[in-house]
């Protein structure tokens, strides 16, 4: 059981009047009855969703871009909104990232929310008092969990197991394994409304219920159980030590560590 | 042997004084030998990432907003920029996408150019003479290739089979498989320009002649062998008929149909 104190709802869909603006509104009000909910709405905020030299508040010089960006969050010199977000981030226990499956992804509006606020030193290269590298279910953002919704045109058989489009857990992998878990934050399974373009839609009323219904069962939710650095498996090269398919990206998942 | 007439190089990289720029300069240099190549690069362009209300030129209405942009397609009211690279894309044979992996994937700017530039009824719910919607492996960007060329801090294998960031086709399915492969756009397996931040790095000259190498080669190389529907092997649902793992993205590729 896992109380939630305090929550972010991210959220990015150009408009209010479509299905994402009703289920976020619902499920923010719901959340809201326990939790202290801050809200991203990023089409709403006008948020610039492309990471730029702008950004980082006149530090230049010699160096890679990416070692300016952590010279920056180091210096406090990064943009105010980037800022503003990575505070909200900080005060959140749960983070809901909501959004419409656009091109097996999220909208680049939200995927520029993560290059411009999880910067060098913020999310990641964030090392421990020893001075080893936190990631992979450590890191800056540790002790926190986030839940994905994502609506989608397509039938939910077609994002399982062998579906046309890949599973969605292999599709989000990127976001799931590589941004949250990468950061140390916990990803629980994500929250799948299909259908939505199609006669087999359940409905508003039927996914508000359901979304609703998943956010009431939130605290006693186990998180997608993907694999720690220290739990071993991996070589030298940071390959695992197995013989599973090569794109099968369900090995990091932590159910049979390599002896 | 396909012969690579014209070319559209697409890139996203915040400075020109970076490896990225360095690469993309002498890559379509390069090509430009024997092909006509055009270019995008987002940054210099201040393209706009995130697709908008705005967009669509004034369709509006209670339809929903994918539905509007394809409205806005067929009327020709779309944003003139998007227009813009819809031209571009149509001339080409050959489109390359050359970028830093950040988080995993696409730069937001970049993910924002598949956004808007391929629209409802220009990059998908495409259909033939007979009515059929064509998808994976068809469809109106039919005929043309894709080249991913991309850059990571971290070493090669933690991309490659077991490596602990998945692999990077896995990664990039959504893009290879998702985004080109189903618009009908045929995906090269990408070029991976790995250890930029270490000390593993191969060196810009060094990085430079293999990507010059491996444009050199392009016309003879074969695609991904993705799936097409018509190979068949899925169900009523679009799941795939197998044993293979759940995740396993590779059970897309045409390797084993099963009977």
């Amino acid at each position: 059981m896992t109380d939630i104190a305090s929550a972010l709802w991210l959220s990015a869909h150009p408009t209010d009047r479509s299905l994402n603006g009703a289920l976020r509104a619902a499920g923010v009000a719901h959340l809201s009855r326990d939790s202290a909910v801050a809200t991203s709405d990023l089409y709403a905020m006008g948020w610039q969703a492309a990471l730029t030299e702008d950004d980082l508040g006149g530090v230049g010089g010699d160096q890679t871009f990416g070692t300016r960006t952590r010279e920056a969050h180091l210096a406090g010199t990064l943009a105010p909104d980037i800022r503003t977000e990575q505070a909200k981030l900080r005060e959140a226990d749960l983070l809901v990232l909501q959004f419409p499956l656009w091109w097996g992804g999220m909208p680049a509006i939200l995927k520029g929310w993560f290059d411009r606020v999880f910067v060098n030193g913020f999310a990641f290269n964030v090392t421990n008092a020893a001075g080893r590298t936190l990631k992979y279910g450590e890191g800056g953002l540790e002790g926190k969990r986030a839940l994905v919704v994502v609506t989608a045109g397509d039938r939910a058989p077609s994002f399982a197991a062998g579906g046309v489009n890949g599973h969605l857990e292999a599709l989000l992998f990127p976001l799931l394994h590589g941004i949250l878990w990468y950061t140390g934050i916990q990803p629980l399974h994500p929250h799948l409304i299909a259908a939505t373009d199609r006669r087999e839609f359940g409905g508003l009323n039927h996914e508000r219920d359901r979304l609703l219904t998943r956010l009431d069962g939130l605290p006693a939710e186990e998180p997608i159980d993907y694999r720690t650095l220290r739990h071993g498996g991996y070589d030298r090269d940071q390959r695992l030590v197995t013989d599973a398919a090569p794109l099968d990206l369900g090995i990091h998942e932590c159910v049979a560590v390599p002896a």
